[in-house]
């Protein structure tokens, strides 16, 4: 047993506590969003954080009308030159709530005029104390190095902030459904390494996701790099298309995202050509038609709702199975997970 | 002799073009921009325009305080939930001018209301026609399917507007000495496979940059893989440090751009670190104090400019040594450049 799947397991509970500890809390922080009207949003995050802000740009751009960008820390802590941030959202994201490069866009931000919420498992940190208001993440201490229920906690804050900010009953009801889904994706995984013998000796591969599920992609990727040392390079599908696709030989592994939705149709169409080119397709779907293209079909529950609902909670479910897999895949290679060469929990930049 | 070098050594008398070409037509788009005062810049481009994108968010954010965002296109064509861009300057990046997803971004926002500029080197293009104003890239036609010389004029017109727009001489004069050094770089390359014979098997590798140069690290990654179909993962020294850095062990290899200015020291200070792992350097510097780490080093001319100014045209210099590399390491795995494995010069993506 290690302390990653320990946590990989906690995270329904985690979910589950978060959205219900934080409803009120963010219900005023949508409030105070709404009275000040913002013109766009900034979000300061590193390494799985960055990636819940990626979900952010896609969910509040559909969910909210939002145009959400990922800042750039090192204009305000290399450059001495932040860009003017008065009329926007600003938000922090850092499980620790201590790293220094956030903790600077957030206060200079702030200082600026800008709203500012932070989003972290740490209520008393330092950047829980430079913004606004705080969003915490109820996920409990997190051992392991590789961050798992931080991250899905993050998505919960950034999906139930959305649903209370567009006052969308239908996502918030599908939220609300997620830590069942979770489970249940769950109950099928001993340590995940059922699925990944056969990755024992992969060294690189693609990790594909598209629209709401390419933070899963890069988050699954991140995961494989930190815990095995695989070269996993994420991908949107589009992007993919546009040059990338050419690493693409006889036996190359891809992961692939695939939950149903306005994205499916792309994915099945690149999943049909990377068939067409013997790739070697890991697929996550609760769809048998993508599902019988795959060499390992991991398949997930249906959809807890119809349409881009279903699709916009997806990202929490998706997560714990890439994260499941990212797992067995470390173990069948007799790696350590909780304990990557080279890294600490908290890395502090500038 | 491969088309692709051939226009690698077009890039210095295509920027030349571009910034005396374009001047005067700039100089009345960036009064436009003055006028209309936008909160926000957001840009959508696909593949190497979108590397051109980030280059602005950093270029821009640092000389004119502009908040830069990179679009996501598929919350127009997938999800049909545009966020709200009336405030907004929206640039369209597209050599060929007919990336589907692109032109949906900028017709859209127009018809919000945003002021719109389509960046391409097809003057009668649909997105040239789509949008308010068109900077034209003067980079001829573009045969071989690895982008260079668009790339490089792509970052000419958003560094001469970032001049034009602040009134920087300083910036501008810096530009104008850009095509000279240019072509320092391409005197001491034949066909670029002298120093990449050593990566003759090399199946994957990370590919670094940071801030201004964060451009620089995703563009020649992209090259690697679109041309000697070389899993590169790209990175800013920051998020490097955030998980993926457990990746390297003994003898994996890294490409390091390390131009001088204000990233300068935390990329000396992770070589540093990686030496200390074993790792294999490939460093592009004019620095003799990082050069001296690397396995390879790759001597670039000293700036054109002190300080910031020097590292804010340092990308296009950069790009140039970076592209002759990544030729080199597809000619000595014996592969054509010119034409990938899966790919066409056009790609359309919804």
């Amino acid at each position: 047993m290690t302390l990653m799947l320990d946590e990989i397991r906690e995270q329904p509970e985690a979910v589950r506590r978060t959205i219900r500890a934080e409803r009120a809390n963010l219900e005023r922080v949508a409030a105070e969003i709404r009275r000040r009207n913002p013109a766009f949003v900034v979000i300061a995050a590193r390494g799985s954080s960055d990636n819940a802000a990626t979900y952010a740009k896609y969910l509040w751009g559909i969910f909210n009308k939002l145009p959400v960008m990922l800042a750039a820390p090192s204009l305000a802590t290399l450059y001495h030159s932040a860009p003017v941030l008065r009329n926007a959202l600003v938000l922090g994201i850092s499980q620790s709530g201590e790293s220094t490069d956030i903790i600077e866009v957030v206060r200079g931000a702030r200082e600026q005029g800008a709203f500012t919420v932070a989003v972290t498992a740490n209520g008393v940190s330092t950047l829980a104390k430079v913004a606004d208001e705080v969003a915490l993440c109820h996920s409990g201490e997190e051992r392991s190095v590789a961050a798992t229920k931080t991250y899905t906690t993050q998505l919960a804050i950034v999906c139930l902030l959305s649903a209370l900010l567009a006052d969308n009953a239908e996502l918030l009801g599908a939220l609300e459904r997620v830590p069942d889904a979770m489970a249940a994706v769950l109950q099928g995984v001993d340590h995940g390494a059922e699925r990944a013998e056969r990755y024992r000796y992969m060294a690189a591969c693609a990790v594909i996701g598209r629209g709401l599920n390419y933070c899963t992609a890069m988050e699954i990727a991140l995961k494989l790099k930190e815990t095995s040392y695989v070269v996993a390079d994420p991908f949107s599908t589009a992007d993919f298309m546009h040059g990338p696709i050419a690493i693409v030989g006889s036996d190359f592994p891809l992961l692939l995202f695939a939950a149903p939705g306005r994205t499916y149709d792309d994915t099945l169409k690149l999943a049909v050509d990377l068939r067409a080119r013997n790739a070697e397709l890991v697929i996550f779907s609760s769809e048998p038609g993508i599902l019988d293209l795959a060499t390992v079909a991991v398949e997930l529950p249906s959809p807890v709702a119809e349409g881009v609902v279903g699709e916009a909670v997806s990202p929490l479910i998706y997560a714990v199975a890439g994260q499941a897999f990212a797992h067995g895949v470390c173990i069948t290679k007799g790696l350590n997970p909780d304990q990557p060469r080279g890294l600490r929990k908290v890395t502090l930049t500038m």
